[in-house]
């Protein structure tokens, strides 16, 4: 299914939102792109980078003759532009998001929205780097990268339709889920790997030689820490928004290291090998 | 200083081993490698790939004739090693090892190498891939990258500054230091985030879902979890030979972890925040 929008309103013009804007000019699916948030000089930054047409610093006015609005913003910052964009949502108008976590953005939409919330199609890509900002989008990000989109019951097939054919065409491939079951997955393959590498660094940098201990830090460690560059507010919203299932698969994680651990003390040499070996034969198998 | 070894003998002949010998050749610092394992088939490979110019499966017969002798096998065997080398090491031959882990080789050394001992100088190269035998070796792999000498009471000056030449010779930046630290900071620097990893991915992989669950994973989670694929083998022998020192930094890791559990079910948003934002400083800090 094809896919043109006459204006796509990107609120938040990060990394997600802004390279969503540059894949859709790409790519011809959009005639113009209008950029709103709070921070003028970021959304200058993007109107010279060609991310946007025109920008505003406010909703109202920025969602106004939108087809498609996009929300990019951290996830708690999700209900009150929600909010703001209610009174001005047009009929035909489709508002979609790219929050990593869509039980929390489904409650925020379920607040405000009122009998609007069939406009609403939560959706999230499944891409990204450590790095955020508007000079960090690309149009190439979303290319052979995963969109889960976690439709409402109050969603029309046509509006759903129209949020798989935009993420389509900028090259992605587009499954449908549950936001519950979306959420317990990714606790598991992202929420919780940030949240240990984050926990990781930090717990380095405030030993007494962390400068020495990063000194000797090589290639495993580089890659194993990467994401712990990623930004703080982002993530700290995603960990309060998808905080249950993190917190259950954390709990997982904490009971594996106190096997490890008594493994260890216990000097078990075979738990220890069987770990590492089922651990070798899953990761080598996962094609990524 | 320049560095010359008219036969150097490699035992074990996997990614480390492999790596220093056809860097040696590369660079004209060796007249002949001999190379020395268990399994006659990698040996024949490693002889395919030019990575070595003879071999033998014994190690009397291997090490004759040696001016350097680099043990790169599991830390587990190198005691057993050690053993069968002593009775043939001749004056003038120095023997070096490559293992992840320090004290553990050198109280190895203690037990059976006698008046011999002064001969031994230990050393790690920080360096290697998630990748493992002598088809993953590569000339390069030592630029630029560190390695530490952990020299004994017992060494003389000069063998110490041969075994610093050598690597020197290859490309890597050489420091001396204890024992002790060396696996105080590896510790923190490697074997913690290998041993997470494998943890994780072993976690996961047990779950019910998880093929679904691996298959949302994106680039952060195959980052993070690259060393995952790492050797059981070689990576059992280096938790069990660097146990306390790993124990310990886990026991501060797990602490962590319950403060971040903590943090998550009370919803702290101050605390993540600070958490996370202090990491990600570090991490962007880290020069790697």
């Amino acid at each position: 299914m094809s896919f043109f929008s006459r204006r796509v309103c990107v609120i938040g013009s990060g990394l997600i939102g802004g390279s969503l804007a540059l894949a859709l000019k790409q790519v011809g699916a959009v005639a113009d792109v209008m950029g709103c948030g709070r921070n003028s000089a970021t959304l200058q930054r993007a109107l010279e980078l060609g991310i946007v047409d025109h920008y505003s610093t406010d909703i109202a006015e920025a969602v106004q003759g939108a087809d498609m609005v996009v929300l990019s913003v951290p996830m708690l910052a999700m209900r009150d532009v929600l909010a703001q964009i209610e009174p001005v949502m047009q009929p035909g108008m489709i508002v979609t998001d790219v929050g990593s976590a869509k039980q929390s953005v489904i409650d925020d939409a379920r607040a405000v929205l009122g009998d609007k919330l069939g406009q609403f199609v939560p959706a999230h890509p499944i891409a990204g780097t450590e790095k955020s900002g508007p000079d960090a989008a690309f149009a190439e990000l979303f290319a052979q990268r995963r969109v889960i989109v976690t439709p409402l019951a109050e969603n029309s097939e046509a509006d759903v339709a129209r949020v798989v054919a935009m993420w389509e065409c900028v090259g992605a491939m587009v499954e449908c889920m549950s936001a519950e079951h979306h959420d317990h997955v990714l606790a598991a393959t992202s929420h919780l790997p940030h949240l240990l590498a984050f926990t990781l660094v930090d717990s380095l940098a405030r030993m007494d030689e962390s400068r020495e201990v990063f000194r000797y830090a090589a290639g495993g460690f580089r890659d194993f820490t990467r994401i712990a560059a990623s930004d703080p507010t982002m993530w700290r919203d995603i960990a309060l928004a998808n905080s249950f299932e993190i917190s259950l698969i954390l709990q997982q994680y904490q009971q594996e290291l106190e096997d490890l651990q008594r493994d260890l003390q216990t000097r078990n040499a075979q738990a220890l090998f069987a770990r590492f070996s089922r651990a070798q034969t899953a990761r080598e198998g996962i094609k990524l």
